[in-house]
């Protein structure tokens, strides 16, 4: 354990940086103060290789796990303040039941869209309330390789601890932009995207779908699904067929198919086959 | 709220009933006693519509949600034990963060395998860790149809209330059996099916796969995937096409791509369409 990352310690729960990132779980307090907490060597490592900054970073070698350990090198490189915990307090400003012993404080990232081209695939997720769904559909996201993710309106922010881990990482691996509904609507539209409402209402198989060229495919919320505006605003409307009791799928598995069914067809138009 | 259903009453936490009954949150409890915990409007509600015979059933009007309310007359109908719980019991005894004051005892189903035809469709889940990846694994798998779940080997067992809920009871409304693994093998062999093993190392694309015919889908657990005697058993071996950074996706989205695949492939021969 280098030298490096031991610049300041922290063993008392009274201590007011531990406070400060018990206060950092709230969305408020992230937005007042500009910056997310991030957990875990593997959410770490992708934030690093994504170019983010680290402002702070919290450590607890007694709880380091094998990949904490083989981050360490790349840490100890950094221009960093570091802080050593005792396991008391890194378990109370962890928000995980199995923490590795590292926690970084940093701004959150602003990744630019990248040139729009005439296979652009992007996914619009529309005030999803479950952190762990949001995050998921991230980590499915980044799987299928979209171009980039719009999470728009309200509902679970980017920042959410539960996003980060659900996602592995995957929020700091891809361009995915917050942006106000109206906003985000309008620009699809000035971009000639080809609007995908992924709704249970539609008649259309998802499959039967063209979901090559310029394509946003379009998630609502867990519990209300997507906008009448958005719906009213799509082009084209697909549902996932359902053949048993139940009467939906959850929302990171609908967005899945639809996701991969698009990757899908784009694989064969590319093969030449049929779609 | 009819009579029938307060036959008796459990006011204390030192009820010998509310012990037994967070006991019974243990496999081997669930197995000596040989009876599930079921939870929840929905998945009582689902249980009872595949023919399930509660034992007892442990209520708090308190609590009740809307759906649970509207299960009322159907539970007053049935022959069973009913207990009424104060809400500090119900909430002891439950294992959901917001309980709608519905819980009964059942042993578990007996589901019988449908008869095999040249398109049966079997999911078979090899030793899963996660409750919640288990159960939203049945809950895909009745969306999709499929003729049966096998669940083999070690790992979550199907009486988990975690299974259950993340089912929302999808464990009670298609056939799922469990099996030891030499024994869901060799019935598979012995029965013609297509091992199509669903494992990160494999070239092809899901979506290259011939996926019609009789299929059984095979997926191993979170951590170590498929055991190397299924891999060599397989007649195919399928992946996930992944174009990000992440190496993996969550077990329950790669089979619910793969089934949905499965039945994708279904509805276009069905339609006269090329596969």
């Amino acid at each position: 354990m280098a030298e490096m990352l031991i610049q300041e310690s922290i063993t008392s729960l009274q201590n007011a940086q531990v406070k400060r990132l018990v206060r950092l779980r709230t969305r408020r307090e992230r937005q007042a103060e500009g910056l997310w907490l991030i957990e875990g060597a593997r959410e770490l490592g992708r934030a690093l290789a994504s170019g983010l900054a680290f402002q702070t970073l919290y450590h607890c070698p007694e709880l380091f796990s094998d990949e904490a350990r083989e981050l360490l090198p790349t840490l100890e490189a950094l221009p960093l303040a570091a802080v050593r915990c005792t396991r008391e307090v890194f378990e109370k400003v962890s928000h995980r039941e199995n923490p590795d012993g590292l926690l970084a404080l940093a701004p959150p990232p602003s990744p630019a869209l990248p040139p729009l081209t005439e296979h652009t695939l992007l996914l619009v997720l529309m005030g999803l309330e479950k952190p762990g769904n949001l995050g998921a559909l991230l980590r499915t996201a980044d799987g299928v390789g979209v171009d980039a993710v719009l999470v728009v309106g309200e509902g679970t922010d980017l920042g959410n601890p539960g996003v980060i881990r659900a996602s592995q990482g995957s929020v700091f691996t891809q361009p995915v932009i917050a942006l106000e509904e109206r906003q985000a609507l309008e620009w699809l539209r000035a971009n000639a995207f080809t609007l995908v409402a992924c709704t249970p209402e539609a008649a259309l198989p998802y499959w039967d779908a063209p979901l090559t060229g310029r394509v946003a495919l379009c998630l609502g919320s867990e519990h209300d699904g997507l906008p009448a505006a958005w719906r009213s605003a799509a082009d084209l409307g697909v549902s996932i067929p359902m053949r048993g009791q139940a009467d939906s799928l959850n929302v990171s598995v609908a967005g899945a198919l639809v996701l991969y069914e698009a990757r899908r067809q784009r694989a064969h138009q590319q093969a030449g086959g049929q779609l």
